[in-house]
């Protein structure tokens, strides 16, 4: 309608916009590929710019890329946990895991070769990258459920559950993303409550959580 | 009592023991190290023989080394699922989980090493060895469930619970291996029967074997 508005798409972008673009380019492309055979000459291709320019971004080549991809990654996982302390239990864990499963979806066979690590990719520093995930949401989780002090059973039951979670979610992508994500998100809620009440009948501890989550309906 | 009595420390191993001996020298050490700070002359000295001898065996060095130990583990593992299709099914669950227990408790840390791969040695090989003991896990346990063709809700199931007993025995070592190994091993298939309970609620497959254990008693 108005030809004559000025357009942006030429502006340059800022070093930390032109750094996500990049990002981007690179985690649409671990979605289709393994990360060993990612090249920063296919980023350039994916992002439309020049080689020298992703070079110039990561001069460690392809395992600097990587280890930024999945740092961002991880970033954007964290903000899946994010949930105001309010309102009952459960349906703040479905919240946290209708945002995860959405961030598993978009990200689909690039979620997989984030966290499971590339076969030439994998270093110490990746997977703590990704144990650094799995610990934040160990934490979220303990404390909406109001603990101070958790005990080796909860803890152990907790950590349990995401692991199981995490399997899920791969198994899911390869199995075309069935069941639906709703029915998904029900069901490791409820498993969620299964193992905790298996957990309060030797503790204490999660046996008033159990109770607390029962009241709450 | 008798000096006399011929000895046979010194008799020649054949070829089949004597890599037996360097892979159980290997995974002693695993037990203690990283995989990838372990050389082949630590074996040599681990093993009490000449450092020639075990270049002789694993000219691949130590990835060879680190290869054939992770599979030598993984048969041991795979022993620990034979179980006779006899009986209620949750007891052979347990005698299964008290020898996968064990196995745990004996190799200790180097359990830790060898199903997370090193940071160096990890290759698309290793993880396909440690993805054939879960999936031969996973068979075992649908075949004891007497199910033919198991639909995408067990087998998901069941693959979940194999994560989260995976998950409960690294945390386990972490943890100074508390709680006692008899009571993890209740806790596990109480789970296992917990997250089944869930699953039969929208599976008819699911619901039925849940009858049948409940009827077992």
């Amino acid at each position: 309608m108005t030809p004559q508005a000025p357009t942006r798409a030429y502006r340059r972008l800022t070093v930390e916009e032109r750094r996500s673009q990049l990002l981007r380019a690179a985690l649409s492309l671990f979605a289709h590929r393994a990360p060993e055979d990612v090249s920063l000459d296919d980023v350039a291709e994916a992002a439309g710019v020049s080689r020298p320019l992703v070079y110039r971004y990561f001069p460690g080549g392809k395992q600097q890329l990587y280890e930024a991809a999945l740092r961002s990654a991880a970033d954007d996982l964290r903000h899946c946990f994010d949930e105001p302390r309010e309102g009952p239990l459960l349906p703040r864990l479905a919240r946290a895991l209708d945002r995860y499963l959405a961030f598993v979806d978009e990200h689909d066979a690039g979620f997989s070769a984030l966290l499971q690590g590339g076969s030439v990719v994998e270093t110490s520093r990746t997977s703590a990258i990704v144990d650094g995930v799995r610990r934040a949401a160990a934490e979220h989780i303990l404390s909406h459920l109001g603990v101070d002090r958790p005990g080796p059973r909860l803890r152990m039951t907790v950590r349990m559950w995401i692991t199981a979670v995490e399997a899920a979610s791969l198994i899911w992508l390869d199995e075309g993303k069935q069941p639906p994500a709703e029915e998904l998100r029900d069901w490791l809620v409820e498993q969620f409550v299964a193992v905790l009440t298996v957990t309060a009948r030797r503790d204490a501890q999660t046996e008033a959580i159990v109770r607390r989550v029962a009241e709450q309906g």
